[in-house]
């Protein structure tokens, strides 16, 4: 019988230890540093994100603070407001929301917010800390998938693990910490010629290519676990990259929605977290 | 017929190209600024690679200075020397060398040296580079095993390689090297329960795990081309990962010694010469 791997659950444990830690700091400090989301200009979707962001954090205690720069903002203005927020004391986290206007590099927040205050885990620092074993704030989509086989207690150890997909915010930092667990990873992309012999002997297959229907019920097995970090509006629903056809032909998978999603922001907030602890030691 | 890999032809095309670089900057600054390398204390294989980069870099007339510390130097004092490098204008390239005393963490240069003076591109900044896909300054082992495989026309993209080792100075980035290169890459080691069954069914086989033997001729096909990095001595001779017999069953491979360790210094002198060119700009 396959087994749903529903996110909410893995996500609640995530926040209610979240709260405990929270309810500790106010002991301890009284006043909690704020998480700031930096927006720039009025991008519905970055607007939309930041209200998600700003629930979050309110649901766990974590103060909320939007710092909105104009759409002609310049690369010293932005810098400038970067750098503030991380002298800032009172500020323990920094979400830069993309997309930026185009004078800003995409990069850019990558190279100059403040690693320790990087909650997104995306700086250069950060990613090269993730590679080598000792990240305290880690990209939220893949460890909430890997949060997820925690939580359902499907081994990492000596497995094999196909992840398709080669971007820098899941399926390269999902190689990482998975390879950290002892798994033997494989990336693959749209340039793999013959994906399908590649998910079929995985133990694991992890799907973050954004194409609806790329795995289908012969790319699988009965024992086979997915994890669908696809995100694709389809006709008005929200569509992973597995064909609905998988769902009774694997051991276990993540829905979408109700999947991998729903654990990415409660990562968010347990990085939030690790970085107020990082800002109290 | 096997092809032998051999490094040499690799290196001095590298180093031709260096050189000719060198002679503009020469022509175009009158003075070159200097590959700086650190040492600590008096550990002899640290010393014998000093002696190495130093023929090296003058080999192509880059100037070579050498700082020693003294073994009990002191976290804040071993500070002070890097940032007093990084601040230097006469100083292109900084290289640390290992192992370091007790006292100073093995990971301290790769967050406190200069990104741009890193040589050696094993900073926290330059992985992430790397995994970004945007480095200039890469790790000099793994970019020379591509640089054979460029120079001897074997393609990469679309073919499926399988490296054996994790380690962030070889496996890992040549991993993210290769996927730049549209190559489908897994990354096998100790705890990969069996290694055959991926080393068969790769076009290509990089070894860096440091065991002597671990590749036997059933582990590889016709077609195979392998990438030896390992670099154990064995009663007195330097020893790579492959077995003797796997040369035979082979496509193409690297010799050890003789191969990709050849090229290792070739791109240690181009990533100077990079650096250079960025210290111009």
């Amino acid at each position: 019988m396959t087994v749903m791997l529903e996110g909410r659950p893995v996500a609640r444990a995530i926040l209610d230890q979240a709260r405990d830690d929270i309810t500790g700091f106010v002991t301890q400090l009284g006043l909690l540093p704020s998480l700031a989301v930096v927006n720039t200009g009025n991008e519905p979707s970055a607007l939309a994100y930041a209200r998600a962001i700003a629930r979050t954090a309110k649901s766990v205690g974590i103060p909320f603070l939007r710092i909105d720069l104009p759409a002609a903002v310049t690369i010293d203005e932005f810098d400038a407001a970067i750098e503030q927020l991380n002298q800032d004391e009172t500020v323990a986290g920094i979400i830069v929301l993309q997309p930026l206007p185009p004078q800003i590099p995409k990069s850019r927040p990558s190279e100059i917010v403040a690693p320790a205050k990087d909650i997104d885990g995306m700086t250069l620092v950060n990613i090269g800390l993730l590679a080598a074993g000792t990240a305290t704030l880690v990209p939220s989509t893949p460890a909430g998938g890997v949060e997820i086989l925690h939580h359902y207690q499907i081994p990492i150890a000596g497995k094999y693990v196909v992840i398709v997909g080669r971007s820098l915010v899941v399926g390269k930092p999902l190689a990482m910490m998975l390879l950290a667990e002892d798994a033997t990873v494989t990336l693959c992309h749209s340039r793999t010629p013959n994906l399908k012999e590649f998910t079929r002997n995985a133990d694991i297959v992890a799907l973050a290519a954004g194409k609806p229907g790329l795995l289908t019920e012969d790319m699988v097995g009965p024992t086979s676990v997915v994890l669908d970090f696809g995100v694709t509006m389809v006709d008005g629903s929200m569509t992973g990259d597995a064909d609905p056809t998988v769902a009774k032909a694997v051991a276990a998978f993540t829905p979408v929605p109700g999947g991998t999603g729903i654990v990415t922001n409660a990562i968010l907030v347990r990085n939030i977290v690790a970085a107020i602890r990082g800002s109290i030691c």
